[in-house]
């Protein structure tokens, strides 16, 4: 069985592409209250999952030993556009730790927005890894490591005590025992797990509600989340879909991507938790479907459908700006 | 009936991202020898139908007319990447029909190859109409209508001369009726026609043979093919795949991509028609069903198997350069 198709991509009168997907949305007594296509395949969350992976930098004390704030909390959740301010914070989080770009094991590369891109090369600099869009959550890592006593080479690295430490932290939250037949390297060279889109939004429909958690963990997410949603920037980019989403409805949106077409979300005043995965892991169509399916759960009369449905439904230009087609959600998403 | 998975994207032990396509391959009778999918669904050639868009430009005498060899013929039928010799042979065209830059109607965008992006942002220069990836086959538009005493402007509009000639090659190679509602704008302006995969493989297999056509179509055809495969950096870039796919097997290639995950190729020796399409408009999906259809037609006696089986089948590696998945053709493609 196939999952159905959830975004079109227009051209003239015609449908010229189609993006297929599976969508899980939990509420907070933990019933999925809408689940289309394969809720149960195992999924690669990527960094989707950022605010699971920096539980630990809270709950071990870290953040606030080192005075982290919301931007740092925010860059520490990011897949940032490595924009200056970007860039800037990363280097500060590592200093107040005690340490410098050098302890990053993340790798190096060019930003992802070509406009940021283009800025960076024109200045004739080359990126750095604090440039990674993961430079925030490493800098994150390394904080908790130092903070611990632990040594930091090596941090990225399956048997860390910081990746055994989050992969703790990430199969209580799913409820999925993530063993190594479910792990894969990201791309910042951490482990990733494979967890079913279902486990995934109840993980997050139980850090922001803080259904069976402890009170620690439970304060930590919410922590995490409201960082994120004060200071969405930090998070993503000035152009970056993750923002716009945020900055859709203010504090009432959480919403994280990840390679390969990820979405992980929540509503905090409904406690409901999303997760859901393109099947080609096209971008443009996991924008389109997080932004779909938010306006679906916020509803028509909400302040920020508007906004959400321009997310979702997008006109398309050529080089000259004359419209050529659209993208958009389907009724197999949207109803 | 959803297409099959061609393409399969791999994290760890486990498939990631999977890409759907259709794949059609026409015979030198005008048999179809191998169907995958939906064959009959139209389907928008965008910039793989270039060589059917240049033939106007040889009939016309316009090409000789202005001394036009392998080399710009190439760029004419090209997706360039925009590299300082595309810019400087398309700039060198239109000289040669006695207009410049100024006449181009295709609009501006930044090279799609990030190398040649980083390096021409390094240079401190913006990218000029010469820079679009179609600027070549504009130029030869704007040859054959300077040839032909006909006026330039709006030439990529629906009823220019040039348009309406082009529209009629493509209807009487494809056999399909190309009315307005089959028609989209191109991303270079010019009306793009959408034509089911198994009549635009039949268009392919009739020009890289001459079944049916006028001596002189199936000559100006044989040489638009005779000048991409012999000079086909002009007609791609440096790094590009349809580059790396002619290489494979000099003068025994043509394969020409599309926006939005289309490849349409010819095996002269085989009288082989090809048209296939990635259901999602993914190129990095298109790129590896072209190559293991490629390796299949071939067979893996040809001396270009090799060659064909690592663009089809290739290792990912994150920003460290760790192994951390394969990009791999499925069976339903190879089998």
């Amino acid at each position: 069985m196939s999952n159905p198709v959830l975004v079109e991509v227009t051209r003239g009168a015609l449908v010229e592409s189609r993006h297929r997907g599976a969508v899980a949305v939990v509420d907070a007594e933990g019933k999925m209250v809408l689940g289309i296509g394969d809720v149960e395949r195992p999924v690669f969350p990527r960094s989707a999952v950022k605010t699971m992976q920096a539980l630990p930098l809270i709950e071990s004390g870290a953040a606030d030993a080192f005075g982290f704030g919301n931007a740092e909390l925010s860059l520490a959740c990011a897949s940032h556009s490595g924009e200056a301010e970007h860039v800037a914070l990363a280097a500060s989080m590592l200093n107040r730790a005690g340490r410098d770009a050098d302890v990053l094991e993340c790798g190096c590369h060019w930003p992802f927005d070509q406009h940021v891109l283009i800025d960076l090369a024109k200045s004739g600099k080359a990126p750095t890894v604090l440039h990674n869009n993961c430079s925030g959550k490493h800098a994150g890592f390394v904080a908790t490591s130092v903070h611990a006593g632990i040594p930091t080479e090596g941090y990225v690295t399956y048997d860390h005590p910081i990746q055994r430490e989050i992969r703790g932290v990430m199969e209580a939250l799913t409820g999925t025992a993530l063993e190594m037949d479910r792990c894969g390297t990201d791309g910042c060279a951490i482990p990733t797990y494979a967890v079913p889109l279902d486990r995934l939004a109840d993980g997050f429909s139980r850090m922001v509600t803080g259904r069976g958690l402890e009170a620690e963990r439970a304060k930590a997410a919410r922590r995490l989340f409201d960082a994120c949603m004060a200071e969405p920037f930090y998070m993503s980019g000035s152009k970056r879909a993750c923002m716009h989403l945020m900055q859709a409805a203010p504090g009432r949106i959480f919403a994280k991507t990840g390679a390969e077409g990820v979405f992980c979300a929540v509503l905090p005043e409904k406690g409901l938790g999303i997760a859901l995965k393109c099947d080609d892991g096209g971008t443009r169509a996991s924008e389109a479907m997080i932004a779909g399916l938010l306006a679906r759960l916020m509803g028509s009369d909400d302040p920020a459908y508007a906004a959400l449905d321009a997310l979702a439904n997008k006109t398309l230009r050529n080089w000259n700006g004359t419209e050529v087609g659209q993208i958009r959600v389907t009724d197999a998403l949207t109803q």
